[in-house]
């Protein structure tokens, strides 16, 4: 493991892997005039994996590409911020169909092979007036170096835009894996919309590029912040060329354990910038569970911690108030016995055995006063462990979200 | 039904009813010298009952209380604020026995029929020197009148002293029943405490008034937003102590349902003030769904909504953002079919079938834009009904709590 990570390199810039080219435009979704419109183009057929939300309320373009993923081959992403394409009926279907039909027919290709996602409000028809013209203008700009142009045109409201790009030997051979994502309000992708497009010259079975990009979902996007639950357009979408010309990769390829780190720490390096980025957010906060009675329960103890409000926002200042972190455990539905739960921040002990552990205060405050702090909570129950990246809750989070 | 509601009369001050006195004094706990040690005394032996949380961790009152409460009887309760005595260990235990063991013996009653409640922050031991001579004082202030003191003295970041008296009439004779409470953070149980005291002159059969207490609970304390998971020490109590002299009440006694629907009102008067002075908030908003496929899951679909911090910041504006109950419904653990979803704000619809259903922005507005409104969401798929009541999440909220 040591010997894989160490072939891997990444670099914080959003760098197309051979054969790709991408685009960003301005159609005029968002008001402000900022870039709304990605477009994202394999030259060559692509094996195609995608990960899409749960809720049971989903968005037309979520419904169309669970849809084709089980074609298996895709050749390019038409993606819209500013619009969620939620909530409109058939309409909503009909529009974006339409969107991949139109890219479809502007480059060629069929729009079975042609994906789209859409950020934004729910509930408002797409205005396929600036919609079509922005493709239109998007296809007319595709180019090797469209990337950090296509990673700032799905923004909604990040303040910094996410992107980065590995790279790897296959065969001897250096293969790159360019991603970019766009973050959730609060950074909870049950309530705000998360998107993330990964890029490889790689060439890549199928099935096994679709598992591998589940698990290390599983293990990145997924533990930022909270429960799980999704938003209605929730997507990951991770398309592989194989321009790198080298053997197929699977399980069993001597590089298979080098593909699956790179993409891994792909996904959690664009996972932690969006915890980083949460609306309105100023400290990153880990919390990690272990002692639990399985990794399930840990999970849910994790989640209720990073969940919770009062808990949230106590980050904002400095007082280390673990009684909210007790509370929080205690009414998780995981097992916890309030006498055997040790709590640290950084390593500082705060609680042991449920009550004080006596840590000068003002040492406690100095961690929680950093950008980035680490809760190590113990239930001393099992052997369940579980991590979750989550953030402060600030009054600027508020006030992003009522304004209209 | 009709008949009963006409017999029973509301109003909102909190009168002792016969045979009770009480007080509330400062006894220093909180840094502002407001009041912070409340104490309620029967002059009879009463039936007492109660509901706790059910939260794994639980302050040390609360633990003590749940064992005393088998014995039946209370004539005193004791309550600081400032200091939730929970996550104590052992100390925290001896602090909440001591307590009621000094009360006990300056009124010239046994420990065992005084109970005790804390409110305030967690994991940090209870100022006993400050608490005695509290005790000392509060005993000296007992009196008949000393209602609104004692109301006064159990609040924490309530900005509204909470209270209300009924009257109704039992074998011809007019008894009182009079409640005070204290709201919780967010106006969610599981997120700051909610206190509630209850105290009459109805000669009341003890399981009876276990078994009614527990459900005007249910379906009013339990009702106040979000999830029902509940604080470290959420505790309700009530006193039944007989003075009014008239035959026993319990289920069959011609009167019970009078009494019972006197303890509904008044439960459900005080939860709704724990909603509308929830932490910052400036709107009191119901949210009823029906339509659910059982009566369970119309409770976690509206507390879904009612949970969701997208949906209660976008509570703080005007703009009736129905998108986000969408989303919360859809990723509530209750079955919902897009396609199917009702929403209505105080009537008027804003969703039919899943889609926008065409009303006019400005009268949605209008709605929104109310000190209270109802949202009624109807899932169409069922016989299941709930209501949850809540209220917006503003920047006030998260101000009040990352403060130390």
């Amino acid at each position: 493991m040591m010997r894989n990570k160490a072939k891997i390199i990444i670099c914080e810039t959003f760098r197309l892997p051979p054969g790709f080219r991408a685009a960003g435009v301005a159609a005029g979704l968002k008001k402000s005039g900022r870039k709304d419109l990605a477009l994202f183009i394999s030259d060559l057929p692509a094996a195609i994996a995608g990960v899409f939300t749960t809720n049971q309320v989903q968005a037309a373009p979520v419904k169309l590409d669970r849809r084709r993923l089980a074609g298996g081959v895709g050749r390019a992403i038409v993606v819209n911020s500013g619009n969620a394409n939620a909530c409109n009926g058939p309409r909503g279907l009909c529009d974006a169909d339409r969107m991949t039909a139109l890219t479809a027919e502007l480059l060629g290709l069929t729009k079975l092979q042609v994906f789209v996602c859409s950020t934004g409000r729910i509930g408002l028809p797409l205005p396929m007036d600036m919609i079509e013209p922005g493709i239109r203008q998007a296809v007319a700009a595709l180019a090797p170096r469209g990337g950090r142009d296509a990673a700032t045109a799905i923004m909604t409201t990040d303040t910094r835009i996410k992107h980065a790009t590995v790279t790897f030997p296959v065969n001897g051979r250096t293969v790159t894996l360019a991603g970019c994502a766009k973050g959730s309000g609060m950074i909870e992708p049950k309530m705000g919309t998360m998107l993330a497009f990964l890029l490889t010259d790689a060439n890549v079975d199928r099935p096994s590029l679709q598992t591998c990009l589940a698990a290390a979902a599983d293990d990145s996007f997924n533990r930022v912040s909270v429960d799980g639950d999704r938003s209605t357009n929730d997507t990951v979408l991770m398309l592989a060329n194989g321009a790198a010309g080298h053997a197929l990769l699977r399980p069993g390829h001597a590089d298979w354990p080098v593909f699956d780190a790179a993409v891994r720490q792909l996904t959690l390096n664009l996972a932690l910038k969006m915890a980083r980025d949460g609306e309105g957010a100023t400290k990153l906060v880990t919390v990690r569970v272990c002692g639990a009675r399985n990794d399930a329960e840990a999970d849910l103890a994790a989640r209720a911690v990073a969940n919770s409000l009062l808990v949230k926002t106590s980050w904002v200042g400095d007082y280390p108030n673990w009684g909210r972190i007790m509370d929080a455990l205690g009414y998780s539905p995981a097992k916890v016995v309030e006498e055997r739960v040790d709590i640290g921040y950084d390593g500082l002990p705060a609680v042991r055995g449920g009550v004080r552990a006596g840590t000068e205060l003002a040492r406690l405050k100095r961690i929680q006063r950093q950008k980035a702090f680490t809760l190590a909570i113990n239930l001393n129950l099992g052997p369940g462990a579980a991590v979750v990246y989550t953030c402060d809750c600030t009054e600027e989070y508020v006030r992003i979200n009522y304004a209209e």
